[in-house]
C-alpha cells in the first residue's frame, strides 16, 4: 500500500509498504480525507520532535513512521473481539496513544498521557496511508449527514471544543482569540457554535481576517493597526474580555493575553511554544488572573464536536482550502501551507484521488 | 504625634505631626503592633513604587505618607454614623484602599481595584503612628483570647489564606510551598491549620528551614541539595504536588513549580515579581496544568484568620522574632530584615514602647 512517511527534517517520502495486521481489539480503516496540521509542517521544517527518534514508549516505532493525524475513513476490517462497527462504516478517528497505566492516565487525562502521542505522528500507523490499523475505542461513527472530507475537521476542531471547555464560557461571554490561523479559526466557530455573544479576533492577514469573519466572529482587529489591549476592553464594555485564548504562541500574544483580560478573567493558552519567552506574572497577579493550558482533546470532545457538526451548528466546510493527491503532499500541501499560509485554512489529502 | 514618614528611597523619618480629624463612618485608632513588611523593605530600598509620587486617586496624599500597614490598635474615637464599635476595643485593621466604582469593585474583587492601594503604603495615614483614622469596614474585633501583638499577624496570614483559598487545598492534598520567607511560611500555617496531609517547603536558609518545620511542614527541602522537581514528585508518591505556591517569585521558582505540579495541578503565585522572567508555557500545557495569580486578601480572608487564631488551630507566636520600638524602626527593623533577614520572620513595632 501506499504511506507518506517520514525520515527527518524536509524528508517525507510516498513509499509502498506493507499493510499491519489487524488484531483483537482493532479495526482497520481506509482513510478517506486527511487534514495537514501545523505540527505536521513543524516536524518537517524543523522535525523530528515528535516524531519518535528511539523506539516510541507505547508504539515501539522509529522513524521512519507514516505521518496523518487528522483523518477520516471507511472501515474496511474488524479485529477479534471488536463489536459495534461494521464494514463500510465512516468513521473519524481520534489519534490519541496513550499508556493507560500512568499518573495521567489513571487521572482520566490520557490526553496528557506521559507516554502519550498521536497515530501519524509518534508511531502506529498514519492517516496518510491506504490502510491503517487502529484500536477501536479511536473510532468515531459519522452520522450520515456528515460526509467524509468534513469528518477529517473533527480532531482539529476538537482542539478547539477542548479549549474552549477549559474556559467558563457563557452566552454572556466577551472572548479575544489571539491568532486566526487553522486552531484560532476553530476556537471562533466553537465559541459562535455556543452563541456566544461577543468574539474579538486579533490577525494581522488580511485573507485569515476575511476567515474569522465568516466563521462568527464579530470583530477583527488587525493588532498592527489597533492598540489590542485597550480595544478589546473598549469592546468588550467592561474591563476587559471575560476570556482570551492565546492561539498565537509568540512573546506579544502572551503579554496582550495577561493585560487584556479582565480581573479574574481566564487565560487559555492553546499553543505549543518553540521556547521560553518574557512573562511578567504581575499582569495577572493585579488582575487576580487564571492561565490555564490545555492539550489535544479526549472523547467528550470528538463527540461534541461530531454532534454539533450533525445538527448544523458547526459548518466548518470552508475550512477546506484546497483538496490534493497523496502523491503531491508536499509539493502542493506542505509548501504552500509554508509559502502560503494566509492563504489556507485546511488542506485536505484526498486518498481517493488518482 | 509621632508617625513614621516615607519620603523616598532609604530616607524614613520619624516625625511630629497633626492627628487626622474623625470623620463620618470613621474610627480612630492607636496602633498597638505594627508589623514590617517585604514591600515596605522594597520601598525603603528601590522605591517609591506604591508610594504615590503624585496624588492618589483615592487617598489623594503624595508622599511624604505614613508607613505601616500590618496592625493591631485599640479604638480611641468613634466617628459619626459608626456602630458596633466601642472605645477601649481592641482591632486588627484590614488596610485595603478601594474606589468601590471600578469594575474590580463592582465584581467584589475589591482587593484588585483598579485604584486601590492600602492604608500605610497608598496614603490616608498608616500603623506607624500614634493615631490614625481609618473607615470601620477595616475594622476586625480582635476576640479576649488574641491579643494585640497577634493581631498584627492577622495581615500576612490573611495573604496566605487568601492564597490558599484559590486552591483547591483537600486534607489528601500534596503541597509544596517554595520559599520560607513570612509568607511562605504564613502558607505553611494556614495549610497546617487545614490539617493538610503532606507539606513540602523549599528554602535555602537554615533557620528558614527550622521554621518551616515548627510551623507545620512535614518535609523541608534544600533547593541546593535536591533536585526539587524530582525530590517532589518522589514525596508526593504521585505524578508531583497537587498544589505549589510560589512564595519566592524568582526565575527558578517559576521553573520549578510549572515542571514539578501534578497533572491537571494548579499553582498559585503570592509572589510580586521585579521584572518579566523566562517562562516555558510548554511546561503547563503537557500538565494542563492552572497557574493562578492572587492578591492581597478580603474580608473573608481576615475573618478566617482571626476565627482560626482563636479557636487555636493558628498558633502563629513564633513569627514575632523582635519587638522594637519607633524610634529604632530603621536600625532595628528596617535593616536586620535586610541585612540578616534569615534570623528573622516578623518583626513588630510596639508603639508603647518609650
Amino acid at each position: 500500500m501506499r504511506a507518506a512517511r517520514y525520515y527527518g527534517k524536509e524528508d517525507i517520502r510516498i513509499e509502498q509498504i506493507d499493510e499491519a495486521p489487524c488484531g483483537e481489539g482493532q479495526v482497520r480503516i481506509a482513510p478517506a480525507f486527511v487534514g495537514i496540521c501545523g505540527t505536521d509542517l513543524h516536524e518537517y521544517l524543523g522535525g523530528p520532535t515528535f516524531a519518535p527518534t528511539s523506539p516510541h514508549p507505547v508504539t515501539g516505532d522509529t522513524i521512519p513512521i507514516t505521518f496523518g493525524h487528522e483523518f477520516s475513513g471507511v472501515v474496511k476490517e474488524i479485529g477479534k473481539g471488536v463489536k459495534g462497527f461494521q464494514v463500510g462504516q465512516n468513521v473519524a478517528v481520534q489519534p490519541t496513544i496513550y499508556c493507560r497505566t500512568c499518573q495521567a492516565c489513571t487521572r482520566g487525562v490520557e490526553n496528557a498521557c506521559y507516554r502519550g502521542g498521536f497515530i501519524g505522528l509518534s508511531g502506529g500507523g498514519g492517516g496518510l496511508s491506504d490502510s491503517v490499523v487502529v484500536p477501536v475505542d479511536t473510532l468515531f461513527p459519522l452520522p450520515s449527514n456528515v460526509s467524509l472530507d468534513i469528518g477529517a475537521l473533527v480532531e482539529p476542531l476538537s482542539v478547539a471544543w477542548h479549549a474552549i471547555s477549559a474556559a467558563p464560557i457563557t452566552p454572556d461571554s466577551t472572548v479575544l482569540v489571539l491568532g486566526g490561523g487553522p486552531i484560532g479559526l476553530a476556537v471562533v466557530q466553537c465559541l459562535s457554535a455556543l452563541k456566544t455573544k461577543k468574539i474579538i479576533v486579533s490577525e494581522v492577514s488580511s485573507s485569515r481576517q476575511a476567515f474569522a469573519g465568516q466563521f462568527g466572529a464579530h470583530h477583527v482587529l488587525n493588532p498592527k493597526t489597533y492598540d489590542l489591549v485597550a480595544m478589546s476592553k473598549e469592546l468588550s464594555g467592561a474591563d476587559g474580555p471575560d476570556v482570551v485564548f492565546d492561539c498565537a504562541g509568540v512573546p506579544a500574544s502572551i503579554a496582550t493575553a495577561t493585560q487584556a483580560v479582565r480581573v479574574r478573567g481566564t487565560i487559555v493558552n492553546v499553543a505549543i511554544w518553540e521556547k521560553a519567552i518574557p512573562f511578567q506574572p504581575n499582569n495577572l497577579v493585579f488582575r487576580e488572573a487564571i492561565y490555564k493550558a490545555v492539550l489535544g482533546y479526549q472523547r467528550k470532545d470528538f463527540q461534541a464536536v461530531i454532534d454539533h457538526i450533525a445538527n448544523g451548528t458547526l459548518k466548518p466546510e470552508r475550512m477546506i482550502t484546497s483538496k490534493i493527491k497523496l502523491e503531491d503532499l508536499v509539493e502542493k500541501g506542505f509548501l504552500p501551507l509554508i509559502n502560503n499560509k494566509e492563504k489556507h485554512v485546511k488542506i485536505l489529502v484526498d486518498l481517493s484521488a488518482k
